[in-house]
């Protein structure tokens, strides 16, 4: 691409996301239920079992016959046992006869009522019922939840806590889940120092391992891979083919740009990979490309340009294939007028202030690493905007 | 409290609030910049440096003094080096020279502005400068993003990457944030086996330990132990005492109802523990109380009441403490109508099927756990409404 030849952000976007659905294409695995929170099932799961397991009491009470009552005002059951929940093998119950039984316990053959022990009068040796009831009542039918091999959990659901109950109570000890998008983040600038370190004059301190490292989880993609990266192509190269062997993507920060010493552009565009000058701002200088099949995103060095291509260019696809809602951009109304260049594309850092207003805060520049903190949203200034009022509505997107 | 007599549910959710209020009066952490994604801070966080640590370019291009513009249409400058970002200390710029430089070097001392390469003109060992230019363009300024001692997170603020990327650049390798609410979680019942084991007849496998340890993580805070107790006293008791030791809250499931073998009941209630018996279907039973200075939540043992006890009583206190968003409860119109007992506050589960409608599903029955994971919803049935229409407003809890 000549320079001075800028791409328009949706035309990249749409590029990255084409290769991003490649990378997404991620294999499934077996995991154990109690890991799966929050992992997306790569398959429906069919019941292995009836649920409820057994026929089983709602209540604490006496199991009989409905038979034993009909046409009676009343009648006295002698006692003939009791089963607690828990292991049970009740024998056939006798006819005329009554046998206590506890919440959840198995509900002996024949007895199809369990009359609740409020419902009983006691008697010596036994009870007295003086109600007709429906057969049924009270009692919890094998299956009636669920029948084995109904659907417990269909494909590409979200596991959340209940979930998790319902495979648990069918006895799924292992759930067939997407692997996360495994993600290798290699951060570059000979200037990098690491905070704890004490820098020399001209030295910054690496914010983008850990912005991005975050912005990776939170997207609920996993990082394989967390290096920082030497400014030279040899070492540079061992390092890149050495993560994305475990990775189904690798985001890069830095060395992207016209300049010299671009350690990433210079290593990877002979490999493939092609860089855009972008018409947005921060974020001009993009990377993107498959490397020897690897998917790769190069996203300029300065703290705020990073974190801005990765809300604009690869959360969207990431929280998708996670499973996550979308954080779809909103709209408000600037508290203040704002100015952009003719041409660009503009994100600024603002903070909503109430449920309809959004206050732009700090200025355009890459380098108000401080300023985004304060942030909550990026306001997005279209193309050919060069002024906007206050007042005036504008896209925003949540950070 | 007297057999019969039932307790509202805000009466007891005020209870159980006051109670984990107490549980919520955790302590803070020193913890590693790399772990504190999603953690609050426990104190505002002072820049301990400036932001940017030192005057830097925001081009590639030269640095002159504006100085040596004034009042001439153009002038040509010498290079007399080259300034790359990384550690540099250049030496101050003499008056009538240019030094190249990159983008994030440091500025030498006098130099005032960068004029971008492509705005000057390459001449035989240096360049021609042809537009006046105002001091400060291009440069910037150390400490105006962020001055030392100025405040670059707020305290009780939720650590997203992008103050992650702005404490890094600051140096800031560790962070005072809230340690998390730390729950043990008991359940019980003899009834219950594993997943992965085979149940006799009688037997059941234990959701509940999967579904409230989700619950708990889901929340914001850390399972500290997750135990299936004994139906035994002097076990239970133990077992309590052990995980207590660890905890801010102790979190129980079965065992809490009127009956015999009832170990959580039997256990607490003599340590100090109440229970109490709600106009609430499912989750009508419940247990609660401070046991030697421990605060405990007991919950019925099917699984549906534990996690109905969970999402109505415990989760907003939690997720308050946590600095998760609100799950507040909504409101939609029901697809068809339901009945519900007089005086009974029922929570039924539902799915919604648009933005403004849901459909119950399932009866109220607290067995149904398949039933459960099919729903997004509880539906909320109002004490003394015994019957509700197709079309009639409820109120929903987030699942």
């Amino acid at each position: 691409m000549a320079h001075g030849q800028r791409s328009r952000v949706e035309s990249h976007l749409a590029e990255v996301e084409a290769l991003l659905e490649r990378a997404l294409q991620t294999r499934s695995e077996r995991i154990a239920l109690a890991a799966a929170l929050g992992r997306i099932t790569a398959e429906a799961v069919a019941s292995p079992v009836d649920l409820p397991l057994f026929r089983n009491s709602q209540m604490d009470g006496v199991a009989i016959r409905t038979a034993d009552l009909t046409g009676l005002a009343w009648r006295e059951f002698p006692i003939v046992g009791e089963i607690a929940a828990g292991p049970a093998e009740p024998q056939p119950l006798e006819p005329g006869t009554a046998i206590r039984i506890m919440t959840g316990a198995v509900v002996p053959r024949y007895a199809d009522v369990v009359v609740p022990v409020e419902r009983t009068i006691a008697t010596e040796g036994g009870v007295r019922i003086d109600e007709q009831w429906l057969p049924g009542t009270y009692i919890r039918e094998r299956g009636s939840d669920l029948r084995v091999g109904d659907t417990l959990v269909e494909a590409d659901v979200r596991l959340g806590p209940r979930h998790l109950a319902a495979l648990a109570a069918s006895g799924v000890a292992e759930v067939h889940v997407r692997q996360r998008v495994r993600i290798a983040i290699l951060t570059t600038g000979e200037e990098l120092v690491l905070p704890g370190e004490t820098p020399r004059p001209g030295q910054l301190f690496d914010a983008n391992r850990f912005s991005l490292a975050a912005l990776v989880e939170e997207a609920g993609a996993e990082v394989t891979a967390l290096e920082h990266a030497r400014d030279d192509i040899r070492s540079f190269g061992e390092l890149f083919d050495r993560v994305r062997a475990d990775a189904d993507l690798v985001i890069t920060s830095g060395g992207i740009s016209e300049g010299t010493h671009e350690v990433v552009r210079e290593t990877l565009v002979p490999r493939g990979a092609e860089t855009r000058h972008l018409a947005m701002q921060p974020g001009g200088p993009q990377l993107l490309g498959l490397v020897d099949g690897t998917p790769v995103l190069g996203f300029p060095g300065n703290p705020v340009s990073t974190q801005v291509s990765f809300v604009v260019f690869a959360r969207r696809a990431l929280r998708e294939a996670a499973g996550l809602p979308h954080l779809s951009p909103t709209h408000y109304r600037l508290t203040e007028s704002l100015t952009s260049p003719d041409g660009m594309r503009q994100f600024r850092r603002g903070r909503r202030v109430d449920e309809d207003r959004v206050e732009p805060i700090g200025g355009p520049s890459s380098h108000l690493v401080a300023t985004m903190a304060r942030a909550d949203v990026l306001i997005e200034v279209p193309d050919d905007v060069v002024e906007l009022d206050a007042g005036e509505d504008v896209r925003t997107w949540e950070l």
